[in-house]
């Protein structure tokens, strides 16, 4: 075993950024909208919490992307290929989470390929990276040929997907078909790096989100008028206000825009009118505190 | 404010269970799938994690129920209208859980009246709990008739909804639309509450599954041609073969079914074939604990 260890890193090269390459969602087109497919049994069971999902959306929050829709279906091939479908002719952006293993319940890259009319086929540059991987693993190195076709189906893709590297250290590459649909494993931490990395080859949006919160004690019902109010007059502004109750603990208003003094502008009225506070907005899952 | 605490706890009767009464679903027919509806904003753009729809995953399968689908939306009404309708369509039981409070972005009650053709209509029951509540509340007391209003926004439903009281302490009933969609609100706990509360209402599967676990160290690979042989091997048993890898840290095994005694026959097999030991079945989501 300590062969393995004694190496050096294997690295592999990422995939060049096109400096002012081919857009996949067209000339000067950017992303608006998102959705995500969460593929599992394993979820819906309540086996694992997903975690990737709530991951997803903040990384879209914080891009200006906005995320329309979240999704969990079972390792079904028939749900796949409708959701898949579904989702990439509405939105702009597309992942999938789950199902890219070596076993029999892994079937998202040849229910995708489905879904899109492809054949599967061996990505050479995947399959040399996985070899690789594999040849510093001696608990992989003595593998039956049938293992080894087990592991090889993690290196099968839909024929005319790209297939994208976006990390010198991990073989795993990143598929996207239809110029949209990018296809994750579940694993919460591959995930999360595998997306992070792929962010340069996003055609992202040229504006991000401003959010600002405050929380007061009155009652949900005493300030309902007031926002409504507010909502009607932010309208035009495209500034969205949201409501969110702590149970006895308050209420949390949530205004978002994309002009940030223009929203810390209304902030001060709501702290006033609501007479709350401003609370921390990193933190916005539970009790809030106080910036 | 000292009154409010002295007086006696205020308590409704709960709504009785018919105890060979009309089933929802009809005469003998009991629930086989779900899907859960999450609806809101804040979901979606990352402000605050979902955590019921796994709470609901853990109860549908400790109650034998196969959950088929999550899917959380924004606070839209024809997002909400057109899951609503699909979901009833395909599945026995269906919740949603957001988007029930006096505020202008909570829609859910409207939208799925319009999903089901209905006009919204005072709940008089409701509405006398929701007073009698506020009269212990010196903070409600004294709003004005616009508060008011929005305050009773939350006993507005949909004409032909069953309106079920599934706590005494809880002024909040469970709406019932088509004998099969039920309405919940998004915070936590008091989902929690009134989804246990509403047990007795349900027509319940009469079996439940058994789940066993198993961990091994292999690689996902080694085992993956035996696990595949295992899964064909059992579909005529009914009995599910899952695998999920943990970042360098092995794999579980997961294997489900009604029959306990066969699922830990099995069990026994998998633990020699993929050297492998039973592990925690309450502590799946992260690292395996022997049991």
């Amino acid at each position: 075993m300590s062969t393995s260890t004694e190496a050096p890193p294997l690295t592999f090269p990422k995939t060049p950024v096109p400096p002012n390459g081919p857009n996949p969602l067209g000339e000067g087109k950017k992303i608006k909208t998102a959705a995500a497919l969460v593929i599992g049994d394993e979820i819906l069971n309540g086996k694992t919490k997903d975690t990737n999902s709530n991951f997803f959306a903040k990384y879209c929050f914080e891009l200006g992307i906005e995320l329309k829709r979240i999704e969990v279906i079972a390792d079904d091939e028939d749900e796949i290929v409708e959701a898949a479908r579904r989702m990439v002719k509405n939105y702009d952006f597309v992942i999938t989470t789950g199902g890219i293993g070596p076993t029999h319940d892994d079937i998202t890259y040849a229910s995708i390929a489905k879904a899109f009319n492809q054949p599967l086929k061996y990505d050479e540059e995947t399959l040399k990276r996985l070899t690789a991987h594999a040849s510093r693993r001696p608990d992989i190195q003595n593998q039956t040929p049938e293992q080894k076709v087990a592991r090889e189906r993690m290196a099968l893709f839909p024929e005319n997907a790209e297939v994208i590297f976006v990390g010198e250290d991990i073989w795993v590459p990143v598929c996207r078909l239809e110029g949209k649909l990018c296809i994750f494993p579940g694993i919460p931490s591959l995930f999360q790096r595998l997306l992070a990395g792929l962010t340069p080859y996003l055609p992202l949006p040229d504006t991000r989100p401003f959010r600002y919160l405050i929380h007061t004690s009155l009652p949900e019902s005493s300030i309902a008028p007031y926002l409504t109010t507010l909502h009607e007059r932010l309208k035009p502004e495209k500034i969205r206000v949201g409501s969110y109750p702590l149970l006895r603990l308050g209420v949390t208003v949530s205004l978002i825009g994309e002009d940030e003094a223009r929203i810390r502008e209304i902030g001060e009225e709501v702290v006033r009118e609501v007479q709350g506070k401003v609370v921390d907005q990193t933190d916005a899952t539970g009790t809030p505190k106080p910036v």
